[in-house]
C-alpha cells in the first residue's frame, strides 16, 4: 500500500485551504566553493519571516541523486510515486502545449526533417524550420484523413510538432521512427507487441504516408519521424485521492496540462505572478487546493544567470504577503527540482521546502534557504509526502488504525 | 523498478573518476557517554579538510537497527539492494577466500569435526583443529571423485573449509547437514525441492562417504558438516548497470571477491593501504571508477582496541592527499558499517560519509566525524543511494524523464 492508498483511505472534509506556491527549479548552488546560493543570495524577507513561523526541511524530487524533468517532478509534488506513474513523451508533449487527451488517444511527438530524392534523412530538424514557417505546415497536416480515427496535428516549435489519433482500440507500443542519424531514411512504425499496437503502427503509417504527399514540394520540411507514441496515463485524480476540489494556476502550458492530468481544473488565463496570485484571489471562495507555477526561477537558472535567478527569486517573494493575506490553513512552498545556475540545467540536489500552519512543529530555522533547511523539522525527505503533510497539517486525515 | 534499475536507464558515459575509499567498520561510539567517537578522537586534518568543502552525512547500511555482515555491507556501498541481492554463505566464504565462482557452481561451507564409533558427533569443530593441520586434510579431500561432478575443496581456516561442486544443473535448495548438536549424527543431505537440489543433494551424499573414508584414521578430525549451499548470486555488472569500467584495490580476499561478484576488475596485489594507492595511480588512467578498500579501522575495533582504532583511522587520514591529487571528479569517503570498539563488532549505527565534488551542496560541516555528519547536505540515508549520489556528481545521469 502505498502513501497515495492510505491518503485515500484516510481522508477526510473540512472547509481548510491549502496553497502549494511551486518556485521552478528552486534550490541552487553556490558558483564557487564559500559563496551563497542563489536563494541565500536573494532578499526574501517574506520567505524568511515564513520559515521562521513554519516548519522547513529539504525535498528531494525522485531519489538521491536522480534529477527529474517537470514532468516526474511535479508528480512527485502532487503526492504520485514518479516512478510508479509515468508519463510518455509523446503524452507529456501533448499535455505541454494545452491539448487534453482522452483515454482511448495516442500523443506522438513528431519532428519535420528534410528528405532527399532516395527518401533519405538529411537533416533530422529540417534547418531547424522557424515556427513561423512550420506552424502552418503542421497545420496543413490535419488535412490528412485516416478511416475511423481522429487526427489531430498541433504546432509546438520550431521543426516540432504533437500528433494525436484517437479511436478505439489504440495501443502505444510503437518504436521511434526517428532513426537517429542522416543518410537513412525514417524507419518504418513498428509495433513490439500486441495487436492494439499493430493497429496504431498502421494508422502511423498511413499518416506518414498522406503528409508526404502534402509535403513534397517543400525545401525542407519535405518529411516527418515520430517518437514517444504514448496514451494518457492513468492517474487516479486528486478528487478521488484526497477529495479535494483543486485548482491549478499556471502561466504556462506544461504546468497547466501536468496539473490536468490529475484533475486539477485550470483556472484564469494568467501572464505574469501577479495575474495568478489575482486568480488566486478570486478563485479563494471555489476550491480546497490550490497548485500556483512559478516559472522563472527555473528559466533563469536553466540560462546559468545566477543573478537573474537571484532577481527572479526576490520577485517571487514578494507575492507572499498576497497569499498570506488570504489566510490558507497550510501554505506550502518549495520547486520540482533545483535548477542550479552553476549547472544550467535540473539537478538532483535536494529542494528546500516550507510548511506554514498553525499546527506545524517549529524549529530553529530563521531563513528559507537551502543551508537553514538542514537544521528543519521535516529534515531530508521524498517530495512525494509533501500531500500527506499538508493534508495531515489542514486536519484532513483521519488516524490509521485504531 | 529499483535505483538500479532507474540508473541503467539513465547512466551516460564522459571521462569522469570517481573513487570510493572505504574505511571498514569506520563509524563508532564512545567508550563512556560524552567521550568522543574513535573517528572523533582521532587526528583526521585531510578529512576534515574534505569534508569542509564536500557535503556529509551519516549512510544506514541496511536498514535502521541492522547490522550487516561485510557482504551486505558492501553490496549497498556498490548500489545494491543488500536485501534483494542475497549471497548464500557458501558462496561467500568461496568469495572470501579468492575462489572465482562460475554460474554452475553450488559452493559449500564446511567444518570438520569428530565422530564416535557409532558415527555421532562429539565436537562440532574438531577440538578447533590448528590450521596447519586441517590444511592439508582438506587437500586431501580433493581426491574424492565423483562422477560428472568437478569437486573444489580450499582450506579456510581451522576447522573450517570450503567445497564447489562444478556440474550442470546443480541446484542450491539443500539443508545443512550440522545437526547444531553433538550426541547425534551428521545429518543426511536433503534437498528442499526441485530436481535440480536432489541432484546437488546426492552429489553431497557421496562427496561426505568419500570424505569419511579417506578421514577415517583421523584421531579428531574423522567427519564433516556441510552448511549454506548457496550458488553465485545473480547480480548485475557495474558495466551493464553504471556504464563504468570499474577496479577494485584491496589487500583482503573476501572484498577482492564482492567486488568481482558485481563485475569490478581486481587490480594490483596491494598489501599496504600505501601500495593500494600506488595501485590506484598507475591504474588510473584505465578505469573509470574506483573502490579502495581499507581493512583495519574493521579489525581495531573488532579487537575492542579503542587506541588501535584511532591509529588506523589517522593511517587513513594520511592517505587522502595522494588521492586528491589524482583530481577525482568525485570522491567519496565511507565505510560499509560502524564497529565500534565499545561492541568489538560490526553494528547498526549510521556511517559517517562524504561526498566531495566541484557541484556538491555545501554544508556548515567543519570536519568529519559522526557528530558533524549530522549537520550535513546529505542528511541520513540508505547506503544504497551513494552510487547515484556519486553518478550524479560525476555528471553520468541523464534527466529522468521530460
Amino acid at each position: 500500500m502505498d502513501i497515495l492508498e492510505l491518503i485515500r483511505d484516510l481522508e477526510t472534509k473540512n472547509d481548510s485551504k491549502i496553497v502549494m506556491l511551486v518556485a521552478d527549479g528552486l534550490g541552487g548552488l553556490p558558483m564557487k566553493p564559500g559563496g551563497p546560493t542563489e536563494l541565500e543570495a536573494a532578499h526574501t524577507p517574506n520567505l524568511d519571516a515564513l520559515a521562521k513561523r513554519g516548519t522547513s526541511g529539504s525535498s528531494i524530487p525522485i531519489k538521491p541523486g536522480i534529477s527529474p524533468g517537470s514532468g516526474p517532478g511535479h508528480l512527485g509534488l502532487f503526492g504520485y510515486d514518479p516512478i510508479k506513474y509515468l508519463i510518455g513523451r509523446g503524452a507529456l508533449e501533448a499535455t505541454g502545449i494545452g491539448f487534453k487527451l482522452e483515454d482511448n488517444d495516442v500523443a506522438i511527438r513528431c519532428n519535420f526533417c528534410t528528405l532527399d530524392a532516395d527518401g533519405k534523412i538529411t537533416d533530422r530538424r529540417a534547418g531547424r524550420i522557424p515556427t513561423e514557417e512550420s506552424a502552418p505546415l503542421a497545420e496543413k497536416l490535419r488535412a490528412v484523413s485516416i478511416p475511423g480515427v481522429e487526427v489531430f496535428v498541433e504546432p509546438v516549435k520550431e521543426h516540432r510538432f504533437v500528433v494525436v489519433f484517437r479511436a478505439e482500440g489504440l495501443g502505444d507500443n510503437v518504436a521511434d521512427t526517428d532513426p537517429q542519424k542522416t543518410g537513412v531514411a525514417p524507419l518504418d512504425p513498428k509495433a513490439h507487441d500486441d495487436a492494439a499496437s499493430q493497429k496504431t503502427a498502421e494508422v502511423a503509417r498511413q499518416f506518414v504516408a498522406g503528409a508526404q504527399e502534402l509535403l513534397a514540394d517543400q525545401p525542407k520540411a519535405n518529411g516527418l519521424t515520430m517518437r514517444g507514441f504514448s496514451k494518457k496515463p492513468n492517474i487516479p485524480s486528486y478528487e478521488e485521492v484526497y477529495g479535494l476540489r483543486a485548482a491549478a494556476i499556471a502561466v504556462y502550458p506544461m504546468y497547466k496540462g501536468l496539473a490536468q492530468l490529475v484533475g486539477m481544473d485550470i483556472v484564469g488565463e494568467p501572464s505574469t505572478l501577479d495575474e495568478e496570485i489575482d486568480v488566486l484571489e478570486s478563485a479563494w471562495n471555489d476550491y480546497d487546493f490550490f497548485f500556483v507555477h512559478f516559472k522563472y526561477t527555473d528559466s533563469r537558472g536553466e540560462d546559468g544567470d545566477f543573478d537573474a535567478k537571484v532577481k527572479a527569486t526576490e520577485d517571487f517573494d514578494k507575492i507572499i504577503p498576497r497569499v498570506e493575506k488570504l489566510n490558507p490553513t497550510v501554505l506550502v512552498v518549495t520547486g520540482d527540482h533545483s535548477t542550479p545556475a552553476k549547472l544550467a540545467s535540473h539537478s538532483w540536489h535536494p529542494v528546500p521546502t516550507l510548511l506554514a500552519a498553525d499546527c506545524c512543529r517549529t524549529d530553529p530555522c530563521e531563513r528559507f534557504s537551502e543551508i537553514e533547511c538542514l537544521r528543519g523539522a521535516l529534515g531530508q525527505f521524498e517530495a512525494v509526502y509533501i500531500m500527506s503533510l499538508a493534508m495531515a497539517h489542514a486536519g484532513r486525515l483521519e488516524k490509521f488504525g485504531a
